[in-house]
């Protein structure tokens, strides 16, 4: 079950503002329609205010996902609430890019906070 | 025959506005001059306002248009047509792309509203 | 229907062994088990006796499948059958690619005669 | 001999502005200081206002060019000019790529018209 | 749990020697050392005797070791195990590739029964 | 028309057996049924016995078959034949790939003399 | 350990304003948690104001991190720092590329100055 | 040594602005500081106002940096003068893309004067 | 320093011959006669007869060549001398594949054992 | 001009058979006939009997061909004579591979030795 307690942050390095992405091509959830499983890649980018997530702690908090049935739409919302609530960055977004079910695949993507100038 | 009856839908997830992109590199329809087959890949994108396209109705109704007689130009413009109609997203993008013929190969692209800030 | 007769050949233009090849990535049949469609590539590869396959004649014969419910595997041995008992090569060999359905992808491979020592 | 009259038209399927992309990968004239050929490939990209040229008259047309000698830059503004001045579009773009010569290849970019806000 | 019952099987349409290969790019386990999953490609080939594995069961079959603690080179041997007592195919190679840990990936092969011919 | 008197021969520089490859990715004739344009690649291989044919005099040779109208069967056997009578060689490859004519691209392959052992 | 007295620096060549770009995918250093090591790229890019860093020197101050223990932000921002300090460039970006640890490949961006127009 | 008395023009064949691009992949000069030959790619943009470059003395022009000693920054920046003080075009631009040294590879950018509208 | 105590083996799952593939990208040592780092590509196959390595001591012991200072050949051979000692396998090759040094990059291969009927 | 006397060798590392690969993409040579450079990729691969070549000092003797006026044919002659004559190898394959001239790229390969068996 998505978990947020999973997360861990560290100090931001850096008053000046800058960007980190992060891209785990290993996501796996399960479709509450057919209990099939789904294959996905997250991409994560944000620009930090106070916070960075620590990667291994983002790792396991991907990995409570494995076995929750979820539509593509609410996960991509949900990571998008999740890591905004948590972290309160200045700027964040998240890309999910599905394989192919039934020849279509998909890829939904939520922001959060004004674009930075600097992307 | 490209039947709208076969769409189905579920509410947005978010209130937040957020895009999301189908891509269906499985699409073939009939040439009404020659009456060969064309083959395509269909691009969707949109920015959903209170409701989202079901992934298998999309599927099925694109492949109701696998024995109709359309030209790329109308096929494009029927995508936008019906999905708009349907759906009444805050920004709709319909891409079409075709397997060359002669040795020239075509995309045609067709919006419905104003482009999202985020794209 | 899978019909024959649509094949015209014509003579082979040198009694010296030589290798020909024709792909064709725009074919579709119909899965007889879930009525939806398959799309694949078909390799025929072969080396003539005394007559070659005319090259619109093969269009229109994989064109014949469009509306058949035929599996994999009986599609690539039904071609292999038609082409080695219509042209008699010395040898021919029949690849066929499947896009993935429920995420797996497959390739069928069908010959008829002595694999040709030029291969 | 390039000749406009070979090119056909047909009425825009849509009021609404849309995009068409043509590819010609196998365009062919000659140099015209070395009677050499040349081979490049010519994209064509326009917003139709009333009409939308025909596929296989477009394919006519650039075969007209075979045995014309004529330079890069000089083919590129004449097909800009001849279709400019044959379907009147919103705008209209030819971008044409030429395999090297001596170790240097081209690309020649001709527009006419507002670039559109869709694009 | 590993469960050979879910897979089902039909007659071979040919009984002239012909091979099959499916790649599944969708497999996951879990590490017995670690607990996090691994991902990985399982590409089948074959060839029939009697028999051909129906791909929907193919698919349930592999879904079944999603949760299973298993190394790499115990998934492969019991592929080909499970595959070569239930099938009895003439020939049969299971491969599978694994993205990477700590900078490292691997490519497990196991085969059953002598090289054929044609392969 | 296709002109073998165009070509030059020079002495092989070594009398140790070896290699030569030319590519020629910019070839076109003309189909006789049709009188559409072809546009081809031409891969020569040979080992020489006792003279190469000279670079840009190949160039014109291929050259003098663009207004020619010849199907792609008839291309390579004349090529192979033509390259074989006035050189001599000890092998010689002639590979021809077509671009896509109808949705179906083809390679004929076409071989005289005995394959060398290093090649 | 990372050291600014090994860069060196010579003359910007011109007055007007210009962009260069050094990419190193060579990069080492050492996760401070894990003592493993990391590897990355790193993209260097600037305006130089007045002066330019040489090559070599760059190598070397790059090759100082090799067994320093440092996390992927702290990285991007040192060097953005260290650079920015002894060059006073217009502009200055440093993007940091890393390969995958647990599934999950990163990339950190840093500036320094406004994005000049010309980029 | 790099000699402008080798260019040529012919004049633009429209006075409607349009681009040229020319793509040199075999430029090659000295490092002045080891004596070692310097490998790069250049490329070259421009929108012409009276005049265009013509290609084979542009050629020429690039080979006279053959043997000559002289930094990435330097040939970029005579490059781009070297052209703009011989074409007085509306705009041009310079790209230098060398292949790695100590395992960096680099990219200069250079421009004159105003970006076009259509770029 | 090459360390092999680091290595820690386990029973080969199977009695049937099978083959195991481990690349490591992340591999680097230092050149002895320069001092600067060298980065490479190794890649370990293998037919066990009793033992396979684990693939995290594998890992360490391949970063023990970090800091010494060793010829691409010698790495190559003590890696294969080191692992084929240790495992005793049925077949044993390493390949190593070194960026570029001066524009020349280097692919080193040795073996031990028989080449397995199955590669 | 070519200059064997710039080799420089050491003492194979191991009396195990096994095989070097350098490749050279940074080849350039003048053609004798029109006096513009060539460039292309040299790749030399032998098994060494006593001794190997010297990375830089390969470099060095494959820079000696920058100003000579010779053909393709006879550079990939000569490289594979001289190497044979300085280094005594089991076997040893010198490849060349030439950027296009007049759209003809080329590949000569030249052999010295019998082919090892684990090529």
């Amino acid at each position: 079950m998505p978990d947020t307690s999973l997360l861990e942050f560290f100090d931001s390095p850096s008053d000046t503002p800058f960007l980190i992405e992060h891209v785990n091509e290993e996501f796996t959830s399960v479709c509450p329609k057919t209990g099939h499983p789904d294959f996905g890649t997250i991409t994560l980018r944000y620009q930090p205010a106070a916070v960075c997530v620590e990667l291994k702690s983002l790792k396991m908090y991907f990995q409570s996902f494995r076995n929750e049935g979820i539509f593509y739409e609410a996960v991509t919302n949900q990571i998008r609430d999740d890591l905004a609530a948590t972290m309160s960055p200045d700027w964040l977004q998240v890309i999910t890019d599905w394989k192919g079910r039934g020849g279509i695949r998909s890829r939904i993507t939520a922001e959060h906070g004004d674009v930075p100038l600097h992307r």
